[in-house]
């Protein structure tokens, strides 16, 4: 079942690593068909080496295996309440990338300092409050995606792609699982991209970005009249 | 029309990607042809994967497509303000490499702190000043283009090859696309060098390159009696 | 004799490189053979390139060659020491990875700035005192191995599986050699995040993780109730 | 004549790029043949993808061109310097390698900071003084190596296997071309953890190494009765 969705799966998978922001087997990219109500993702622990599009697992919305003979990631739980609260959302990544790590461990939000942030993200990239000792014990990855989710409350997911869950790493997402894979990538870039611009202009705050080129960049690209790329 | 261009046009935006300072669709090269007046370009928002030479555009120094399928660079308008206004360029390239980037982020200039720079760059690498609200709103890549060309009023672009926007991120030009490449990995460099320059000399301003030095490294790789390099 | 864990050191050396670990000959990865009491390593400042499996030497837990025509390691006495040491262990790793080093130069243990750190190491990567004049004179090797075992007394080798040596380097070990050599890769990543969490951070000191949430990062891969990867 | 050393100073030259010291045409590897007093150095400027072995220049002590069609390195000058001044040295290197260069554009040595660095050089990489305008001017690659040799009085050349030009990059020389391209590597690398081990230092200045133990690593490897390597 879902042959497709698990190429597509098991080939976001491998650009994970080929891009450099996975290694070991820190991390996990998943898919969603929205007419079975099924996900669609990679084992957990692994080996990306051996691994093949017969091994991604399909659970249902309650994270109840559905077929496949390995486990799923254990992050499953977090990935699904993206499905279950996030419109449109048809795939979603994690990483443990160095540099948006780095942010999510420092504890802060990645400032919009320039257009290529603009172009992905709009406004700067939210980070989760800390999950409480209860929240840890009685469901860790469920409460994972709980507080993502809280943090978005007034997010529009689609424009805002991406999030650092405190003390943790970042988790992306997209219209497929392609898309989450592309956010990761330039979540990573602008995370360096960030701390590159604090540590060239230590004298003085980073200026950030003027706000009309932001919203400029992400018009361009996302807006109703957008004009990046080629027409679909 | 024009296919040994476009042949040199795709291979320059190859180039980028190969050269790490692209990702995704970061990035765009074009070319000049004077004797027809015309400009080959990347399409927009095209995978460098599934991109061939026959998919490059051709427009003419209006903007307006020549020829191709696709719709060219959303950053055409900038290129097309070096041809117009740059003697002697016939390539050009847009980048957001992330060493650079932060620069540009930072609206830093960079200061000339060694021999590596003063063998490409004579003198800092210049900032433009920030666009206008109205300059964005109304042709925002073609006022990129406008700010570029006003902040070189006193300086000789074949000379200074390249420039960093104002929260944007770095464009570079030479003599033909590969030309202006090799000017993008220069600057990529000088910017990354420049940083650690700074970094390792923190309890200090870093010391800058002795003028009479810089000249002599830019001098005998493109003055009147260059050594560097093979006779041509 | 030992042709199996041969081949296996073999490819962990190997993958040292691949890895980015090791440049020119700085390091070496060894197995141990409990049925016999044997070590298997790497020789001494061979380039990687011409290196195979047969060149790999068998030592006995006094250092002596057992089989090989080629000097060991000259670290071989401090593997020996976790050989003899540390329960469990049967495979170990010496590098002189960029990240982990600057640690150890800096003579600052890695504290836990994250899960990341926490799914690998159960609390901060240690550090070692710094030899005497007359431990480094009478039996360098074997006192660091000394130095790294007497680091551990209240430590439990296999759950904090490397250590720093101070103004040295690393070194890692575990269940196997591959597994040695993913507590390798793994350290070199937790210690560039840690820097970069550091940096991201300047105005305040990193807030460190939170206890329970490291604890439970560390017993969902390692714990009595793991469910990280599959069932073995 | 010299096909030979044609072929060592090429793969060195090639070994330059495919370690990641070289970009666009930024270094050049020479060797030195004692029995002829002849010189073999890269030419000048050359694409490294195009280069041949037979494209290596021969020149005498004095400069002059014996054999090749093509140009000299532009630094052959500063080459020479070595082979005239240093006993030993048989194979030179030159490139502007980001992390070495930062140091040399920040007019600092490198301090000893770990064992790393004690197992290729025996005490601080040192630092040339600026050359003055005069030097520049009259014979600039020259008084490059004049001022390399005049820092080198009281140091052994092959104890210290390299240096940083002030404000320019680093040079660095062994007893054949692939070992001072060994040396270039080196030097990168220690200037990578010297930088890094500030970073991680930032509260205080770093320690540095405990000279009995760099004393201890350089002798191990190069003293006479080192252990490190295999018998030759």
């Amino acid at each position: 079942m879902l042959e497709q969705l698990k190429e597509d799966v098991f080939k976001a998978n491998q650009r994970l690593v080929s891009s450099g922001l996975v290694v070991l087997t820190w991390g996990n990219a998943s898919g969603f068909d929205p007419a079975t109500g099924l996900v669609v993702i990679k084992p957990s622990g692994v080996d990306y080496d051996r691994m093949t599009a017969a091994d991604m697992v399909v659970v249902d919305l309650d994270g109840k295996v559905v077929e496949g003979n390995l486990r799923p990631s254990s992050d499953t739980a977090t990935h699904i309440a993206f499905y279950r609260n996030f419109a449109g959302v048809k795939g979603a990544v994690h990483t443990h990338s160095v540099e948006a790590t780095a942010w999510a461990q420092a504890c802060r939000e990645i400032p919009a300092y320039g257009t290529t942030h603009a172009d992905t993200f709009h406004g700067p990239v939210p980070l989760t409050r800390i999950l409480t000792e209860q929240e840890v014990t009685e469901a860790y990855e469920a409460n994972t995606g709980k507080v993502i989710v809280e943090r978005f409350r007034d997010l529009e997911p689609l424009a805002v792609p991406g999030v650092l869950v405190a003390g943790h790493a970042p988790f992306t997402w997209g219209r497929d699982p392609q898309d989450a894979v592309d956010h990761a990538i330039a979540l990573e870039a602008i995370a360096k991209m960030a701390r590159l611009t604090e540590a060239v202009n230590a004298a003085k705050p980073a200026p950030g970005l003027v706000p009309y080129v932001g919203e400029k960049h992400y018009q361009r690209k996302h807006g109703k009249n957008a004009y990046y790329g080629q027409i679909r």
